[in-house]
């Protein structure tokens, strides 16, 4: 079988609990990105933040936005939901769009959005 | 590699923040999926909608509910568990469902039950 | 294509509303896990408890913990993240971390900690 070439699990900055993202059999699993520089400040400037880190996280496994298959989005209140879409939709590849799904949870202090995505290993085969 | 012939994502239903699904190397993904014309009324009228509302956007891949691999669910509070649960039950497909996680989050007003499943592209080899 | 020899998707431990896993594709869907015999104690022995059973679930597949490319946490106070964090680290393979996403959602009643993993179904190829 093919995929006997991808047997191996490509894990990108590895720490002890986690890692920002592994590769297997052509998908790309992203942990749950979070503001780090931002934490504390508008959702507004943290989604930016967080989709420029989701996007150098790609990059490292060579892949660019628009390889992004699906998308969980965590805000921490409701009312943040327009702010943060804001921010999402100057990001989003026009016509390229993730299938999306978001929900409000229990965030860390001062963590306003959360953010992993699924992508495809495009160029892999 | 015969991903080779996959190398291009298909989304359904494109919007300028999301898309409905996207169909990738042999899985499909499926958007966040909410009740729209039962919004505020009761979780089991909800639930029905929205895994109609699933069912129809696997069929735009050729897909039926027997297809669903992974299905997340958030629901607005603990006590709709039981009666989301029946009317899941009412939908899942005899001896074929899928893995299922379920928790309670925070979603938009009168908004009660979200579901998002991960789906085969069966048929696709 | 090889995924013809793949077209079927395997279920683990079939329910009505669920199963533990699904396998398709070189990919390995499992359901939220949650504790049963800790219920209600402390969220490190029900982080325990459902790590193991996460490991009993990949072992009816023929894998271990190393093949988890991804994983969703819920916990249910944000209080109880380092208890949790703790088990975790304690139960990471070295060097094998999985992508992670964790943040606060309700669960039932006694019910601290929940997580759904996806790996790779390694071997199959």
């Amino acid at each position: 079988m093919t995929r006997g070439g991808m047997a191996m699990i490509t894990r990108v900055d590895v720490s002890k609990s986690s890692c920002a993202a592994t590769s297997f059999g052509g998908l790309v699993f992203l942990a749950g990105h979070a503001a780090e520089a931002t934490k504390g400040r508008s959702v507004r400037r943290q989604t930016e933040e967080v989709l420029t880190r989701i996007d150098r996280t790609l990059a490292t496994l060579g892949l660019s936005k628009a390889a992004i298959l699906g998308a969980q989005i965590y805000i921490a209140r409701d009312d943040m939901w327009a702010e943060m879409n804001e921010a999402w939709d100057a990001w989003v590849p026009t016509g390229c769009p993730a299938a999306r799904a978001c929900v409000e949870a229990g965030l860390a202090d001062g963590v306003f959005v959360e953010i992993s995505v699924t992508a495809a290993q495009l160029g892999a085969e």
